[in-house]
């Protein structure tokens, strides 16, 4: 039975949402050890924070820059294995960039850069280095999800030929109309928050899901986006019209408008022999259309489930299990990968879908930019 | 108490299913009394339908020019007063504007007519004729989707700014693939079925049903069809970016090839203040998003609906009415103006909307044949 | 192609809500022409509705001895065939019995009587008669709960062993609390209403639904009412332990204090190789469990289903049919027995269904009385 | 800022998934460290145990008295402060009752004890210790529950009037009807399972989230259990008539052969102002029913909910929490208790729950086999 990984964070301290869903993931399934930790820009805090979660603190350092400095000088069967980014957004890349050029693993947080330029740079210092990246993508780790991935490459609904995502969000509503409250928020600064930040937060998660189970790639795009005041410079909504080839088409929708909405994620597959609908805020249940057939709703833990849904499923059928089941199985699957071991290419979010997001960004801002032009994507 | 309307009916024997659907709902609020008929080009199959339906058979005409002339000899008191036009497509345009130019009310079935074109020309006939044209757009019957257009009337949203329709059906996939049956099924046959299969033939319900709710107009669009296969003329999918203004967006999505959907017309509005998100096969639900309080599901028959809403229920709240008393709605608004009542603007569709429906087809073949560029709508 | 079937109605006049539900059920398959009627206890009324509805008043006659007296004098081909009888509860049994004595068919309301005895002494004037008696369970008409009835019966849930019938109400919470109101409602007055109120009027659709859709009898049953106040006599919730046989139990579970509940009838069957469950204000939608599958969902009109459930469907796919559908089922199943035609024995509920209903409410009622003690039934 | 609890585990090794339920639950709100275990009968097998999760195994300890007896000879403030225990049903009453004698506070697994009589003596042994005892009925820590139980401790529902809680499963389906299996299988064996399977095993959850949602207790039940097959002799399948009060009455349905189910939940509460429905498949969405208004659906993380759901809820809407949560927010409550901070009453089971869910039980079992009598609760 295999050691506990070392596991080295960066972010994540403090109230941090994101924090306690990866240490919770990082537990669930036992192959975690933090040994380390950078949690905030202020050396106080973290160690007050290492402290509150009970971790030793001879490890805790003031800066990602002597962490890196010092984890090498350790032995390497002492030294941090793989270290989390959950950083705020402009740092993710250099730090991840950082860790692979010296030989650590690196599990990220979404989005993975800035830019399409630092996601291509990124990729490269990956590939030098032979590391594993894994990507939080974490709506990939639903069980439902890996089924439902898992059909259509078994061929359940034949050829595919229509796409349809949706990430609809209410939460901005309440600042958007509000016109100090818009030019304040950094989430609409793009200094801050990048090139997008309704596509670039949550219509990404939207791409990758259909990429992600019909194993298609996205090959041009057309968006749309609405800024709703003209003082506003970054998108809250946006449509993106998608072509996986000729004859393979499809929509993402996204909003930060949608009032009302909480995490409105949804996927609508369709092919030759039928069809898939799932959506994020009832995880459990999957509905599968096969053509002249009742329609069937397939549910976690069941026998009739893939392989790979099963290991993601820890409790019996009808007890419901939460995003902190899906992050911990996105945790597990870049164990296996740290540890040499076989895993099923949908186990984690790689590198190549964080390039293919940051090119999807860009696109969708091209083209809105461009009066709504196709943007073929690389 | 009125007197029962005087209705004709053309088109619609046999086993037509929309013949089966006027009736009855012509029958359920008893306003109307059919007269006399053409069901069929065939006088024979004509006359044996209206035995079979109980109908005396001295109103029955051997065709439609025969019916306007031997009405037209008939005492004003006893003449036929409405005609309910259930043809084929193409016979709609020529059908509605000879009873509109001969004094006729008319009821239709959409689509209004065969080009936007023609669409004017019957605009101005009925204009010039003073008589009611009612376009059955049967959804806009439903006491939710009239409560949900009354709630947004008076505010309930504030200023909209997020438009959504979908309507998915799967019923042409098994034939798309077919090249045998693809060619020959009349419905993608441009001479017979017109410019468009899909957005004609669904797509602009969800038009209709976005400008009907909300009150605003679609002010421009862009369009992308999938015609699935190169030997293939006519869309079987589609979607479409619709502009109301510069910050009011939407999309509207179509599909004949989305496997194992059957009827799935879904509307999603949001404004400022709240949203709704309501779905055709399950009509008595209409879901009230309002901003920061828990979601509200409004259901027919309670007196915190509004009054056009309630009076399209007809039996106390938690049984389920269906499309026939949708479409008994829209009858019964007609009757109304027929007998020059006062009425509800909502009551029943209107040539306008036969109008602008015409447009956003028309549009919508335009935006995709050039390449998906913005289409502004009249 | 058969003849319209004459039809007289009793009761049902003014704005009678089962009124209108029975004219447009007997309208809706083309089966039934009204020749007559007394639509009200006063003539004027009755004459008054006629005219309204635009029947001919020559066969409204003064009252119900008359009407029979008047059309046993026509020509046997003229005469009304079948009466439907929609009057207030303690007239169902005098009207029906003259009618079946007399040679009419007869539809009848429920309940069927006030009393046991009454429905016995109806069931011998039936067998006496040879005629055609229809009582309206209207929820058995649904296309779903017939096909749940042929799949069970075709074995698909194998050996049934657990029944559930829920059927909650919360109309009256608002009159229950308040002294005045609870005792001058006619429905918690044994003598207007009979001997039950939320178990005669609408547990006894949930015992009958169970014994419908199994094919099973309940063979005896355990109650417990809730009267909510001491001076009220008349049950407004009760719990229904029932016994198929020693291996086969359930329970029936209705009330009318079910505070913000609508007409939630809910069946759910269990057996060795699956399950079902069905919701009345979801009626399109039967889900069918089994064992070690995926869950199911049968819908409406789908060629998968049983010849008898797609013949109460006259729409595609998709379009909710309601419960005036549901009622007109019914009609045309007596429709076909009135015209002497084969029909499956699903397609109305007979005089035996009332009878056993008549036993079932009594029987809780005893049960109740007697300190919950088990009680047989017949 | 607190130091973490020490906390000692007993069972749950192996593939355990109750084990895993447990060490997540203590992990997410970083409030416990395992500091000692006995997770098998096995010795050898608990240690293997403790390296595979990496726990130093200087305090994995042969059998449980050796636990007890090497923890107390630890200085206070580095010995075990409670004990989790996961054992095998009838261990739990020896096992708890030891611990508290000897000053450990508890966490217990459910059912507590094999008898009403071992719950008492538990129970005495409890008040004596002055000690923390939890017992895990999870349901009870779902954000939605807690705010349900609130919501109506603020007089939502005004007087309630009606309860009605479902727990079925299928799982024992496949198993009953096999005498080889039926007859070997722990769950139908007393000497093993206890005094009941069914309602022992979940039905007794249906009971308690009945008290503890709406502060009332039941004062007397009558049941009727299904056995299925003569030769067995424990429950699969029971129904419970339950009386609060004379005018507060309801039921309680549990089944293993609900074929097809998989962890059906559900609860209904009733009162004069409002209602409320909860189905733990979909934990996430509570339905309030408020007399006269629309239904809402409420759910977690938003402000409009109480205090205590809002402290179970670690995530923004939208994002499903699972059963790990629900467990997490009990073991939250327990430590609060444990470190003498103030916590509501509602944040863990105690060992009046366990007292009143054995009173419970066998009251079940009485009532069934003295024929269908009424019971009194103590």
């Amino acid at each position: 039975m295999p050691k506990k990984i070392r596991l080295g964070i960066l972010g994540g301290g403090g109230d941090s949402l994101i924090g306690v869903l990866h240490r919770v993931a990082a537990f669930i399934n036992d192959n975690y050890e933090i040994v380390g930790a950078v949690f905030s820009p202020e050396y106080d805090e973290s160690l007050a924070f290492a402290k509150q979660i009970d971790l030793p603190i001879d490890r805790i350092y003031k800066d990602f820059d002597t962490l890196i400095e010092e984890e090498l000088k350790l032995p390497e069967d002492e030294r941090m294995e793989v270290c989390s980014v959950q950083t705020p957004n402009f740092l993710h890349y250099p730090m991840a960039k950082k860790l692979l050029d010296n030989g650590f693993h690196v599990i990220c947080e979404k989005p993975m850069t800035m830019t399409y330029e630092e996601a291509k740079s990124l990729q490269a210092s990956h590939k030098a280095s032979g590391k594993v990246f894994a990507l939080t993508h974490t709506y990939t780790g639903y069980p439902m999800v890996r089924q439902m991935r898992q059909m259509i490459k078994e061929g359940e609904l034949g050829k595919i030929h229509k796409v349809d995502a949706r990430y609809y969000q209410g939460w901005i509503n309440p600042i958007i109309h509000d016109k100090e409250k818009r030019s304040s928020v950094w989430r609409l600064d793009p200094t801050k928050a990048g090139i997008s930040s309704c596509m670039g937060d949550i219509g990404v998660h939207a791409f990758n899901m259909l990429e992600f189970t019909t194993g298609l790639k996205v090959k041009s795009l057309l968006c749309d986006f609405n800024y709703m005041y003209d003082d506003n410079v970054m998108d809250v909504d946006g449509t993106v019209l998608v072509r996986m080839d000729e004859h393979v088409k499809g929509v993402i929708r996204a909003s930060q408008v949608a009032t009302g909405e909480e995490n409105g994620l949804a996927i609508r597959i369709y092919g030759e022999k039928g069809g898939f609908v799932w959506e994020q805020e009832d995880p459990n249940f999957l509905y599968f259309f096969s053509e002249g057939k009742p329609l069937q709703v397939y549910k976690p833990g069941h026998p009739y489930n893939s392989k790979i849904s099963l290991e993601g499923t820890k409790l019996p059928p009808g007890h419901p299990e939460g995003i902190f089941d899906s992050m911990a199985n996105i945790y597990l699957g870049a164990a296996k990968a740290i540890r040499g071991e076989a895993y099923d290419d949908c186990e984690f979010p790689t590198m190549e879908d964080g390039v293919r997001g940051m090119n999807f960004i860009e696109g969708t801002v091209h083209s809105h930019k461009q009066g709504n032009v196709w943007i073929d994507l690389d």
